[in-house]
């Protein structure tokens, strides 16, 4: 069991992120119950410690030993998991938890508050019970916790989470059910730590900003909201936090619309737009527009480096593509400058006219060759003390794959140190394999073009607002 | 060779989009070679005409006899396409056309007005002999015609274009050249034409749209334009087309530096956007804000019934997603009503609460399962008087595919006769290949919620237009 010298946050947090033992109550041995799900993914995650499955009524489950209850368990328990069929039930689970001092309790089960009424009621009883015993409590109405150290969800995980940079938290049983799963195989984000927490009776967004805002092998924290548990609170700690490390904010219900959905889904009313926007706007928090936004833009902060300012070259191999591109970075607050008289001298052969901004590739392939202009026209271009960043955009042909496979865009951006967006044209879906696994772990691949000027934007919106902090 | 009755524009289009007889100048018989890429193109189309290739160092290429020159040609020929190496050899070989009595002429070389100064001479020239002669030019700097009748694109084609209900106009050679290859080899929109038109010395949107606008076959019209040839026409014309049916367009330029990009594009002063703005309002037009969308919101026009109004239904298995939705919908002017008393009542079994919009039928799922939710709870709500048109949110999960697969969705949308837009948002790597192979034909399928939403709005925006023009 873990000692708490301090019970400072973290080390409650700990409680449910690095539990040295686990109970899982409503533990099943019958494959595709959730309580059964519960356990296989403890049991399949790295988690170490103690596992001991909860049921009166058997034995072994996945070669446990199976407990008939709480107290017959031999040794201190860190975290409970429940997965109770009704809410009445999980109230006497915690008294049982006060009775065996766990001080971390998951409550995954719905039917509390957001069904109103009786389900009210059954929340505050836990409630009540969490604060009389100093147990923290995690839901309920949650898919709790998927991590490489330990998986509470009910979501069967195929493959291990990464050890990766990236957290996402959120009022969402999707976040860490189809979500996470759905993340961790396509290796689409180098996630670390995905945590749903529902109804948030207890452990809320400020607990766990702070836990991860103080977490160094956490870079960027994603998050989903539709209420704001304390937003004096939330203002402070996002502050403290956002200028350390970027915090990408969607906001479920802020209008009538979503918040009358909202009031429906976690049983509370939706955070005043107005307060989540003036959060916003005082912390420097980044805004996500929907959930594909909330792990693009991790995507994008979490692979490629902080630009010092918003001055793009749009890198491209058709003409009215980069058109549509300079249009979408005009309007979402990007400047595209003309290149430094030392560059377009450089690289006058290699353009049929003075080169500009977009850079139009294409005079210099058909001179060069698609390899020999992404190692020699591009790098030239991308380097000027003009640009801070850059909006690659590529077709999806074979010699694009040949590139990407030999790792030359790759190298170049690391070397640069500079940002790049990929954007692609065309060519997506059949190129899409070879790109996302030889680049797409390194760079932010978009399939369309406004998403990945949208997203570049926040990243240089962020970039700046560092630069300004630190000046 | 088709005879002009009447010199109108239908009869002069026809000429270039369904020939009788086609020469290539600066046909080649090296694969590779844009020349020959272009016959083989024609050869690999339905075009059933006389096909002769024009080369003075050739006697075959692909089967087919070639000439020295247009001269020498025996029959008249209705279109001439022309790859040639300089803007000189251009310009005379449109003396040569004038000779022969050609009528239409596609210019697909570059190095005209977009190269500024000597080019712009060049380009002139072409339009005083074209005026000269009653010669139709399309072009320079373009890609021409991609259809089922004739691919004049210096892009290799592997598959025949469908004899689709969606045209694509505009200056762009990539919308001819690679889009249109990517769209017809992913079936991912059921086109009929792709026509790009460079410069547009002298065939323009103008002439494009009045064509396609009275084209039976066509039902949508996307178009991406950087410059607007005549304004008071284009508006005269398109308000006349829109009225029948959706023009989508997508305005290159329409920021300063999207103005300064197109300069050094297509060579020519971009329009000023309030008159493009403008034009749109005017006229009903559907603006695009990138090529995704020009395709996408085709897609959705393209397979989808127009609405009568934009109350929406919001169908989802993941209250979060609801909730952003909802969000979305607000955000680009959609409504969420609530379902009338009988649907309510009606459904009251299948909701732990009594049904709302959004609705959440994670409780339906749970009691019948997903396909019999599907075929009942789904289209109960789909049918309520209250509601014009569903998003309805997929994750990509096994019981998705398998109802997928049955057609459960596509039936339902069809026999109840309102639009429906998908959104797929956990699991579209893994089922992609099933939904878009079953589905994707019939209904739009979008890979992420903003996507979705926004394109439906415009379906809305465009349906309500049309009830109040028809009131």
């Amino acid at each position: 069991m873990i000692k708490l010298k301090h019970k400072d946050n973290s080390a409650m947090m700990d409680l449910f992120f690095k539990p040295k033992s686990v109970a899982v109550i409503g533990a099943s041995g019958t494959p595709g119950k959730l309580g059964y799900v519960i356990v296989k993914n403890i049991a399949d995650s790295d988690f170490a410690g103690e596992l001991y499955p909860v049921n009166p009524k058997s034995d072994e489950i996945l070669g446990y030993k199976v407990y008939r209850s709480l107290k017959e368990i031999p040794g201190d328990i860190d975290l409970v998991v429940t997965a109770l069929p009704t809410p009445k039930i999980t109230v006497a689970t915690m008294e049982e938890c006060a009775g065996k001092g766990v001080k971390a309790v998951i409550i995954e089960s719905a039917g509390f508050a957001e069904m109103g009424g009786e389900g009210k009621v059954f929340q505050q009883q836990i409630v009540d019970i969490a604060k009389k015993n100093n147990i923290r409590v995690m839901g309920p109405n949650c898919s709790g916790i998927v991590s490489r150290d330990i998986v509470t969800s009910i979501y069967p995980m195929t493959k291990k989470v990464p050890k990766g940079n990236v957290v996402l938290i959120g009022q969402s049983g999707l976040l860490a059910a189809g979500m996470a799963s759905d993340i961790v195989e396509n290796e689409s984000l180098n996630i670390s730590k995905v945590c749903s927490i529902g109804n948030k009776c207890d452990v809320n967004e400020n607990d766990l900003l702070e836990y991860f805002g103080n977490d160094d092998e956490v870079d960027v924290i994603s998050m989903y909201l539709e209420t704001v548990s304390d937003g004096r609170k939330l203002t402070a700690i996002a502050k403290k936090i956002a200028a350390k490390k970027p915090v990408i904010f969607l906001s479920g219900g802020r209008t009538e619309a979503g918040a009358k959905a909202a009031m429906s889904h976690t049983g509370s009313i939706a955070s005043n737009s107005r307060i989540v926007e003036t959060a916003i706007r005082q912390t420097g928090m980044i805004t996500a527009d929907d959930f594909t936004e909330l792990k693009d833009f991790a995507k994008v902060f979490s692979t490629q480096p902080l630009p010092k300012g918003n001055r793009v070259a749009v890198i491209t191999l058709a003409g009215s593509v980069g058109v549509n591109v300079s249009d979408l970075c005009a309007n979402f607050g990007l400047e595209l400058p003309k290149l430094t008289p030392g560059t377009t001298e450089k690289l006058k052969d290699m353009f049929d006219t003075p080169v500009s901004n977009p850079v139009d590739l294409y005079f210099s392939v058909t001179k060069i060759g698609f390899t020999k202009t992404l190692e020699t026209t591009f790098p030239d271009a991308f380097r000027d003390p003009n640009i801070d960043a850059a909006v690659l955009i590529l077709a999806g042909f074979e010699y694009t794959q040949e590139a990407v496979q030999k790792k030359i865009i790759q190298k170049i951006v690391q070397e640069v140190g500079k940002p790049v967006v990929v954007c692609m044209i065309v060519g997506y879906n059949k190129y899409k394999n070879v790109i996302m696994d030889e680049m797409g772990k390194e760079l932010p691949v978009f399939p369309s073009l406004i998403s990945g000027v949208k997203a570049l934007s926040k990243l240089c919106e962020y970039g700046i607002r560092k630069q300004k902090l630190s000046a």
